[in-house]
């Protein structure tokens, strides 16, 4: 139940166990086409995709640094680990940074967003951390944007590293130009794999401004792909294989049905876990369907309750970021999260608790995370 | 028979099997801490080790971006596809280039390096390609190179991509202070995890002159690693799993004996292969042993030829890169090269040959490698 790398169906490792095949052959392009094709409809868009063989962050610093340039106003929210390192990537690069600062697990509005873009009316992009997994968090809101990135055409970037694949993010119908991802969160992948997808405008920009880089610029990869659908260096060909069967598995169970799962499993989680006395970490509104932040109990150790959830119950749950080390933990909710998962973990959650000598109603979480479970 | 990625035992692709874990628990600590040992067993050096997820060419561009900056002067021979793309990554950093350019096939020699020192005293770094892939051509002098770097203190950078692990390469005793490879070429593990090591008075300049980077920014990996021994980034668990399998294989038989392996096999395949009549394209005293690059004979079809091998026999080899496709074809002869993949290669490429209508004398290929491998 860790915020990713989150758990790998068995069908997903076997298939590592490919043969390594040349990457300048046919069995590589129908395979590379394969990937290209199957992330498309997971991303729901027609966009050009690059899958990098590379964390996810490796996506995140090849949707900046292919689009940001020096003196570039650029406008993001920032409200944990996430959000402030993509802003200081973009701050990396010489831009311009305006830093719309909320407290963490607390998300800006979507009317602070728009005063932003009054305020400011020539930026050059928008880049918004989709889910902080950091805090738990998710913003609401990104099918709004494209209403405010429209009015001067400028670029609408979305980091969903710990979410697409779990939750509706049509990329073509919300207009968004560049948008990243990691194999190893929703998509129940191993990491190694990041996905990111290019408008036909963002992919001129690139074409005509490239980095000063070379294993991060997307214009090498469009070209490759383009004259032979290969990739411009040796990819990671296990993990592909491995994320293609991993994309199958979601397309075979049909977006709709995946999303719905993890938003039941997340409303499951944190309606159980508040009725055992728990109580999430972030704002009701802005809560992730990802990943599940939960405030300790007073006195309770981080440390001796994950090891004790570990070792007497086999359920793996993160503990805080940054300066929220000790003050939260956090429980993934993606991937092949199931009603099993939801009640083994509230189960595991709540014995550890009582064996840690805390007062906690075991039976009124199970039961409400059950009702909950129904819709499924 | 691919110059890279190259077969790769079971052994090490079963290790990809192992669960995934949690990259900030102790397990990890264990798997990552000891990657970072064995690989400093096989690099021959006590510097830092960064393993990164990505391919060959990120480390490369790790190489070259956290140690130059704009004006530094910089040496590099370039006589192929590789060094040509080491230069320009360098070059890209608004890094004034020293060109040593030969022909494909045939390096500079270590006079000419010398030549290049005496007449540029002020260079801030001497970058060379250990192992053309590109050309079958390898540079034997690395031994002496520190004797001019260390005249102004300069930096000295080997790219060994397609070879560390196959030859006598200590990084300590011939004063390397960044040294790049691949784990899909000599170490024979799947693609996607490339090491790279930095001695202290280059991890010294990185720390205070970190790159406008994150994901390769080499300073913060030392941080993470010396705080916790974590990777900063969500790293290919199941590649490091394999890679450090790999590592493992190289030690268990002993560097010594590998790289008398991967000698042999190559003189063998030289000989054996131009006793059939064909002829090698790189220059005698400049040839690879890992990648043995071979001319066409004449009216040869490269597509027919390796379609041919590959369906009769399931013998993979490539083709030429660039401007040498469709003039020579190469034969890797790295990782688990042995006497049968030598004496296998050599008979199916004559039979290929023979179906082809060629006369060929695969008789003397086979009794001329046949007598090499006396020496294993």
């Amino acid at each position: 139940m860790l915020p990713g790398p989150t758990n790998v169906p068995n069908r997903v490792m076997r298939a590592m166990l490919a043969p390594i095949i040349n990457h300048r052959s046919d069995d590589f392009v129908e395979l590379y086409s394969d990937v290209v094709d199957k992330t498309q409809q997971v991303f729901q868009t027609q966009n050009d995709i690059v899958a990098l063989s590379a964390s996810g962050t490796g996506a995140v610093e090849a949707g900046v640094i292919n689009l940001i340039k020096k003196d570039d106003k650029v406008i993001i929210p920032v409200n944990g680990e996430f959000s402030n390192r993509l802003s200081q990537l973009i701050a990396g690069q010489g831009a311009n940074v305006i830093k719309l600062e909320t407290p963490p697990g607390q998300n800006a509005t979507f009317d602070q967003v728009k005063e932003a873009f009054d305020n400011n009316k020539d930026i050059k992009a928008f880049y918004v951390v989709h889910n902080e997994t950091s805090t738990g968090t998710m913003v609401n809101y990104l099918d709004k944007v494209s209403d405010l990135t429209s009015r001067n055409d400028s670029f609408y970037v979305v980091d969903s590293v710990s979410l697409l694949g779990g939750t509706e993010l049509p990329v073509d119908k919300w207009n968004i130009d560049v948008c990243m991802t990691g194999a190893q969160k929703a998509i129940a992948a191993p990491p190694g794999i990041s996905p990111i997808s290019v408008s036909p405008k963002a992919k001129k920009y690139m074409i005509e401004n490239p980095p000063p880089t070379m294993y991060f610029n997307l214009a090498r990869y469009f070209h490759y792909y383009e004259e032979s659908k290969h990739t411009p260096f040796t990819p990671a060909l296990p993990l592909l294989y491995a994320y293609r069967e991993a994309l199958e598995i979601i397309l075979e169970e049909g977006l709709e049905s995946v999303f719905k799962r993890h938003k039941t499993c997340s409303d499951a989680l944190y309606s159980g876990l508040s009725a055992i006395g728990l109580t999430p970490f972030a704002k009701e509104e802005d809560r992730s369907i990802s990943i599940v932040a939960l405030n300790y109990l007073e006195g309770l150790q981080d440390k001796i309750f994950r090891d004790t959830l570990a070792k007497k119950f086999k359920v793996l749950v993160a503990g805080g970021f940054g300066d929220l080390k000790g003050k939260v933990f956090r429980v993934g909710c993606m991937g092949e999260v199931s009603p099993y998962h939801v009640m083994r973990t509230i189960s595991a959650i709540s014995s550890t608790l009582a064996m840690m000598g805390y007062d906690t109603d075991a039976q009124a979480g199970l039961k409400t995370a059950e009702e909950k479970l129904k819709d499924l």
